[in-house]
């Protein structure tokens, strides 16, 4: 019943109108870039997405995975098959190196195809979505041994990767972890403890598993300082690349949970595991944050999809479903009623939605092509500017797209009145899968503390300024363009208030922390709605250039964007608001007195 | 793992410090309330929802409901163990006249007793609770004849009821309902059609089960004229009250839910089933709205119910879960870490949901109280004012609470981070179950079209006046009380934006329907938001009058209650934005641009 449509023309849209990527051509990897081979990109990459992945979602949701006897884990009816064919597709590669068998592509063309992976079937797609993270952290960690014997077949996913770091009585504080590696004499390490909630821990789509593994060296300092990052394959794997024996790590259980059920959550056994060293002793937790900060954008991306697939399908019930008459009027006069599409209430949810949808795809995409910038950019200027974009934007676009993400799934939800709330239609599934997106990788409050207190304080505030300084220039620069004025206004206007907000912070944060932490959600918020203005300011002149074109996709981006700017922004005071009410009532209660 | 304890002292203090309902033992059924009385039956029943039905709220959502092959449905496992227990308490008969077999105390103390089932299992409380429901409709517009045959064992629990509206095509547009009922010519009607989506259609939980069915006598008008109400019990009952032959009602099915999987939602065949008119020919929508009203104010308090234990739940977590330190130093330096209650963001989604639990409670009583004025109070005047505050305030009870009791669920989920997402700790349970709670009997879009086209304008404005009028006072006679001026302030805001909005829909919702449905949504929230300031306002004031007790609980009410009012109470601004936003970007896309 369910259906998904990949939204090509709206990334089209933002790939070609508003990043403009054709102009970057002199980055390493943009050259080969052009207009029909994004195309072809967007669309087999939909048809994929569609036909091969989005059938399977219900199914995942209702089979969900098995653990057996001997410990080994199957997925759901017609995973295995799906994932060779993604295999064989060559999409999962378009951003690796060369050398690593890939394509080079910008990582931002993968960010479309990941979204769409997502949408589709987003428990399935957190299987080769964590493998690219593991295969990208060993990239930047690994030693060339290691990138030689694990990269190209991760790259392709062949095998698959995870990351493993929670253990029972540690998620969020990684410095009380316990899990010891013992070294063995020969290079390598035996590494023994129990890892939980670790995605795709053990499965049946793939030959072999590649697991990185926090841990403690022996005699390793206390805390975080006293963490390294170990490489444990499921199978060693020979200096040939053929797989020897079975390594000792297993799964000991399945988590029963809320969604994402076609994704199997394990708990892992690590008994003396033969594993090694990546980077540097002690230095794990920093190597691990290169999967880390990936992970989290694409978590991000995973908020967006589910809303994507949700507002489609709430749209296509609001069209088809009579009931009751328009407020103004009679719209289907010759049916026994009109679809519920006319109803403003109805309305209000599906273009709260699609105006976070679509400003969140803009938003998502930018920061991406940051990190294309950071990567490939020979000027030193560039990659440091686009290094601090996606450090300060990295936690805004893991928490507000999700937070957004599950309001938007709700809401859809909603559209379908009691439908809605039945198996058959697939939006409770959207609901239920969504909801990690706001916990996993750190969840959404931490997100919010390392954007208040590590990103707007690095190197003096460098990045803030700039991206404040950048919005600056763009409202002046537009100053005096009547058709433009309600969205510079509304930038303006979220702009002064982050600003007021950042004041705030710096006053008042330093003197007592936890005005930091009781601000940071709110903060947070504001900073997201401050971006999808800067987003939607860009994206509506765009639109006003084509004005004449046309084509209606111009006028309704105009239309959504109009609507982000009266509806949704005005949101940004009340957040502000809350940042300066402070930690006092917050923090009164003596903390017996909860209960 | 989860747990449940009434909140038997919050009660305690709503209805004997805030309503002070012992003050009005003038009215029927009042004179018998003793703080003893009330005190017995919170520490009694609650300790019956804690015992006998919490343990039941889980093995409810994993067994669910099972329709066998001869249509007969069986609840899970100690479901109708449960049930009978509850019959036998006589709980079930606290507001139920004498006659039939009831205790006739005031509506509050049944209002009080049903929050607490529902916390324990709301699945289960539906059983009773649509009972209770039904049991009133009969009450209210069954003959003598009907009220006598049915009204004791449904008062008693002994006989469930339920009520039958929606049909494959229609929930909402009940005009297009096609259930049909032929008059047999003993009095009786032969009844056909299929209803769907019957809570407690079917089930083992009692003898007989009775249901309320809305359908068109032969030659009715066409539209919501024409729809008349009908009693079509399970069980034919004789006239010397023994049950007689199977009447051609049947389950066609369960439906597969998000949640509230204890409870059998049924597709309900009527197969020429015989039924019997309750009370005028095509009057029907009107007498089921008794039903509707009664059920819309339960729904509410579920959406309360279910946020009260999602609250209890993450309370007892931060305090347990010792993860990070206290960004102000340590606050439980010889553990290993700190409890997760020292960080202000966890502390502001459990200070937030209670706040919203404590408001909303006083709301839901003082409401539930009014509904006792209307129905009892010799004095015409004071009936004519509470039965304008209860048609007012309905739809807010119902959608602002479930609105807010959703949020209070994702958040209190939020709290355990990884941990409510698994099943184990009963956190995503609330969240699945208290999303239907915006749905049913009457979406909360409906339920905000129903508050600004039609309870606003009701008596030319009456009730919204009067209630406006009553906040004015109370803002001057306190006026000038500086401790309870943050309150005061808070509330007058609140109330003059919520008069901005009432002025600018009846400025512009008269000429564009539109912007009335447009604004709707915010309007309610702002109601909500305005509502809950009158409650906290009036709260402190008691609790300052008691600060000198040494009580702690009149300090933590204080705290919380500025809690309310400093992070809440700001949303009021960007809600009458929104208000005033209009309809136009609303409604601007054409219908087909959607998909």
């Amino acid at each position: 019943m369910p259906h998904y449509d990949a939204p090509v023309r709206d990334m089209q849209f933002i790939l070609h109108d508003f990043l403009a990527i054709e102009n970057y051509s002199n980055l390493a990897g943009f050259s080969e870039v052009s207009r029909d081979l994004v195309n072809q990109i967007l669309e087999q990459g939909g048809k994929f997405a569609s036909e091969v992945l989005h059938p399977l979602n219900s199914v995942g949701d209702r089979e969900g995975c098995t653990r057996h006897d001997d410990a080994s884990v199957t997925t759901p009816t017609g995973f295995p098959d799906a994932y060779r064919q993604l295999v064989e597709s060559g999409f999962q590669m378009l951003g690796a190196p060369e050398e690593m068998g890939g394509q080079n592509l910008p990582n931002v063309l993968h960010t479309a195809w990941s979204e769409m992976v997502s949408s589709a079937n987003m428990a399935f797609g957190m299987y080769p979505g964590l493998t690219h993270g593991a295969f990208q952290a060993l990239m930047a960690a690994g030693s060339d041994e290691q990138k030689a014997l694990y990269g190209p077949k991760m790259a392709s996913g062949e095998w698959a990767g995870t990351m493993n770091l929670t253990e029972p009585h540690c998620g969020t504080d990684l410095g009380l972890l316990k899990t010891k590696a013992a070294a063995n004499g020969d290079g390598s390490y035996s590494i023994t403890g129990q890892k939980i909630w670790i995605s795709g821990g053990e499965h049946d789509l793939t030959d072999n598993i590649i697991h990185l593994v926090l841990a403690r060296t022996e005699g390793a300092p206390e805390g975080v300082k006293g963490i390294s990052l170990f490489v444990v394959p499921k199978f060693i794997v020979r200096e040939d690349g053929s797989l020897g024996e079975r390594n000792g790590v297993s799964c000991g259980g399945l988590e029963e949970k809320m969604g994402i059920h076609g994704n199997a959550t394990c708990v892992m056994n690590y008994d003396g595991a033969q594993g090694w060293l990546v980077g540097e002793e002690n230095k794990g937790l920093k190597n691990m944050f290169v999967m880390m900060n990936e992970a989290r954008l694409g978590v991000g991306l995973q908020g967006l999809s589910q809303a994507e697939i949700a507002r489609q399908n709430a749209a296509g019930f609001a069209n088809d479903r009579l009931q009751g008459r328009s407020l103004t009027g009679a719209k289907n006069p010759d049916g026994p009623a009109d679809p519920i599409i006319v109803h403003p209430d109805v309305r209000r949810m599906l273009m709260d939605t699609r105006a976070i949808v679509e400003g969140a795809r803009a938003f998502c995409y930018w920061v991406a092509l940051q990190g294309d910038f950071e990567h490939r950019s020979e000027d030193e200027k560039i990659r440091e500017k686009a290094g601090d974009y996606m450090a300060l934007m990295t936690p805004v676009v893991k928490a507000f797209l999700t937070d957004r993400g599950l309001k938007a799934c709700i809401d859809s939800m909603q559209v379908l009145g009691g439908s809605g709330f039945t198996r058959e239609w697939g939006l409770e599934q959207y609901v239920r899968d969504v909801r990690i997106t706001l916990i996993y990788e750190g969840t959404n409050g931490i997100q919010a503390l390392d954007l208040v207190g590590r990103k707007l304080a690095a190197n003096g505030g460098r990045a803030i300024f700039t991206f404040f300084a950048e919005i600056d220039d763009y409202v002046s620069a537009h100053d005096g363009n009547a058709e433009l004025a309600p969205f510079i206004d509304g930038l303006a206007s979220a702009k002064a208030q982050l600003k007021q907000a950042t004041d705030w912070l710096m006053e008042n944060g330093m003197s007592n922390f936890d005005n930091a932490g009781a601000a940071s959600h709110d903060y947070l918020q504001l900073f997201g709605l401050t971006a999808l203005a800067y987003m939607w300011a860009q994206m509506a002149e765009i639109a006003l250039q084509q004005a004449g074109s046309g084509d209606p996709f111009y006028e309704d981006k105009l239309v959504t964007g109009r609507y982000f700017v009266d509806r949704i922004l005005p949101e940004a005071a009340s957040h502000l608001a809350k940042v300066r009410a402070g930690a006092d009532s917050m923090m009164a209660l003596d903390a017996e007195r909860f209960g």
